[in-house]
């Protein structure tokens, strides 16, 4: 077999077997095959597509390429959540605590941010002293004591993955669906998965702008899950505009720990039971998604969710009285508020643009090697469909630099769009897919 | 300028400046881009294809990638002819001295042979002592001396065609008509033409195997041409049989002086006739090809060609009276007469599976390192179309290896396709593009 046969048989638009498959993925990590000949491959995949038998088989070998973590000694079913990523998205806090809460195990192997997109990482770091550097033992023994640990992604982790991806950067080759959902789903296989629950974002701050790619790529992912026996649902949800009020590392933790206590926002608390309530149903913890939204419901209510997550930053080493405390938290040292300088209705706070300006204020990593800065950010006032009238507070800005600051409020500024007339406002929620088909909503 | 956005945007199908190519092309020849986002962009090439302005660029950089040849010093318009490639293709030996013997310069720069196609220097070298490597002080002192001179091509011509070629074959990127065109036409402008007879084969045996390929490879060829404001004339020639009755070097030396003195095969006289009267005619030697035709039949028939080549022979260190006596050319120990062992009408001689024949008696190069053989090869007795009686000769097999002979043997009674009705014989010429259009006949 050989490699120059592999890209000329792509190129004709001819599927790939799985030998030749793992003979790529197999030869390309191990150094055998130059990053040439792999780009060639890539961008014959772009262009001529992969099928979901190949989109598999290429999953499958990504897989395996490193290590496969073994949680079969954690009691029950494991699904673990994946958001393709989105600004504001502190849900894994809230969410898997709420999760556990309702006795299902949340074994979560996380990731730190990068560009305009937060990781879970970094915002838990905001608790003094918590640590992901867990042994693969003591995660297994917190997730069976307390149902819930996250421990950092390991470099061993779909190796394949990590190589092909760093090419597919360089070469233009990332915006393909078969290759953004075999990513996706080798890392959370070779995670040791049972099932899998999708949060697939649509919007300008999303991975993918456009609604119908968003339902695409949910159904590849959702098709491959099919395909590798674990139990996939993709849930299809906005992010045209930051969910909840927060953006930056502290400021979302103290949002997600008052969403425990049942204020926190409007969409960010439905999200939660939303994909919460998947979550149970994936666990085989309830047969319906309403006795599921009733479970989640229960755990904020009875505050069962938040004393798991105040137990849970204990066991990792952070202080669990922050939890009772967020004020605590660290803090910026100034606050800017930001008015509306004319009356009307926001039609919109461009995600994109607000990721960027909470990276402008240092809330972000430009690069992997940049050090953030947890305490700054962004807390809206008002949302995407809220009136205003001028003078009136849209959101604070939470500094420590005034070069910074003043860079991030050009940039913020520019994230808005207020008009005289009542806009539509987007859903949260678009749709569901599973392996029985879509559903819009 | 980054070179993701110039793959991406190729990707996109949109086409790419004047900026960007030379960019490109620098920047990889200098090595400063690696070789997987050139081997994405070439990929991205095939699928979007370039315009007639993209690939003219493309050749203009190329072209100015290295050295590009000044024939100033060289009195009349230097037209330079290239073939695409085939089987027994000895035409620049014969076609050399007959349009040089009409008073028009021929400086020409040629290559060695690889795979089952031969090089024109490997079979000027039969004759002992002969050499290519003059200085270029003297290659164009004797084309202005004695109007015709033959020199390796460079290292130092068109690098980046060279860098981007060797890419292409390990990518599968090969077959895209403007990365072929601009490869050939890089090398010619980079040579120093004024006008150009392009001889583009088509058949099993050339790199374009359908007739419409080539005809469309040619009016790409034509079209750099005259974007390059250099006189391009496209003959489209048949390469579904070989060329002559000879294949292998000493063998079409032989044919070529036996052509010069009017005994040479049709098929190959013929095609020296109408690639010299075009080559007259963009040289403004003749002003019709009719004109042109009678002076390349005057320069046979008064043997003033044959004239030209001895001296050409002994001017460039050669045994000039080995025109007058080929029989003293290098000769094989074995000839083994081929005999058909059925009646009936040779349909086709598949003109690959002769070169891949000479080249295991030891004619050609399976690699660049490979030592040739200049004495072996194959001389035909019938062509296609031709009637044959079981017992009567094929073909003589000249040969020095037993091993390699039966080898070669075997390969060659492969070739042949005999049935007992009359066939249709391809015609040897398809065509003419010009700027003006194109002439199928």
């Amino acid at each position: 077999m050989g490699m120059v046969d592999i890209i000329k048989k792509k190129k004709n638009g001819e599927a790939l077997t799985k030998e030749e498959i793992n003979y790529f993925v197999k030869e390309y990590t191990e150094g055998n095959i130059p990053d040439y000949q792999a780009a060639a491959l890539l961008m014959a995949i772009y262009f001529q597509k992969m099928n979901q038998e190949e989109t598999a088989f290429l999953t499958e070998a990504m897989m395996h390429s490193g290590k496969v973590v073994d949680l079969s000694a954690i009691d029950g079913i494991k699904v673990d959540k994946h958001s393709t990523g989105g600004v504001g998205d502190k849900t894994t806090i809230a969410l898997g605590a709420m999760v556990a809460a309702c006795g299902v195990p949340v074994a979560k192997m996380s990731g730190r941010g990068l560009g305009h997109t937060g990781g879970t990482i970094d915002k838990l770091e905001s608790f003094p002293g918590f640590s992901v550097e867990l042994s693969i033992d003591d995660f297994i023994h917190n997730v069976n004591d307390i149902k819930i640990a996250v421990v950092g992604q390991t470099q061993d982790l779909a190796p394949a993955d990590k190589t092909l991806y760093a090419l597919r950067d360089v070469t233009s080759t990332v915006d393909n669906l078969s290759l953004i959902a075999s990513s996706v789903m080798s890392k959370k296989l070779a995670a040791g998965a049972d099932a899998i629950l999708l949060d697939v974002k649509t919007g300008n701050g999303a991975f993918m702008k456009e609604i119908d790619d968003s339902f695409a790529l949910a159904k590849e992912m959702v098709a491959i899950g099919s395909k590798m026996k674990r139990d996939t649902i993709a849930v299809i949800t906005d992010m045209e505009q930051p969910l909840g009020f927060a953006v930056g590392n502290s400021l979302e933790v103290i949002e997600a720990i008052e969403t425990l206590k049942g204020n926190g926002p409007a969409d960010f608390t439905e999200l939660c039971i939303t994909l919460g309530s998947y979550m149970l149903l994936l666990a085989k913890k309830v047969s319906t998604v309403q006795q599921g939204r009733a479970e989640m419901e229960k755990v904020i209510s009875n505050r069962k969710a938040l004393e798991v997550l105040k137990t849970f930053i204990e066991r990792q080493g952070g202080d669990g009285n922050l939890v009772d405390n967020p004020e605590l938290l660290p803090k910026a040292k100034n606050v800017y508020i930001l008015k509306s300088n004319k009356d009307g209705y926001i039609h919109g706070i461009h995600a994109e643009t607000v990721g960027l300006s909470a990276l402008l204020l240092g809330a972000g990593r430009e690069t992997k090697a940049s050090i953030i800065d947890l305490s700054v950010g962004i807390v809206f006032r008002k949302k995407a469909g809220d009136e205003i009238m001028s003078g009136e507070p849209l959101a604070e800005i939470h500094y420590n630099d005034e070069v910074k600051f003043q860079q991030a409020l050009e940039k913020l500024k520019s994230a808005y769009t207020i008009e005289t007339d009542k806009p539509i406002v987007r859903p949260l929620v678009y749709g569901i897919v599973t392996v029985d088909g879509v559903e819009r909503l």
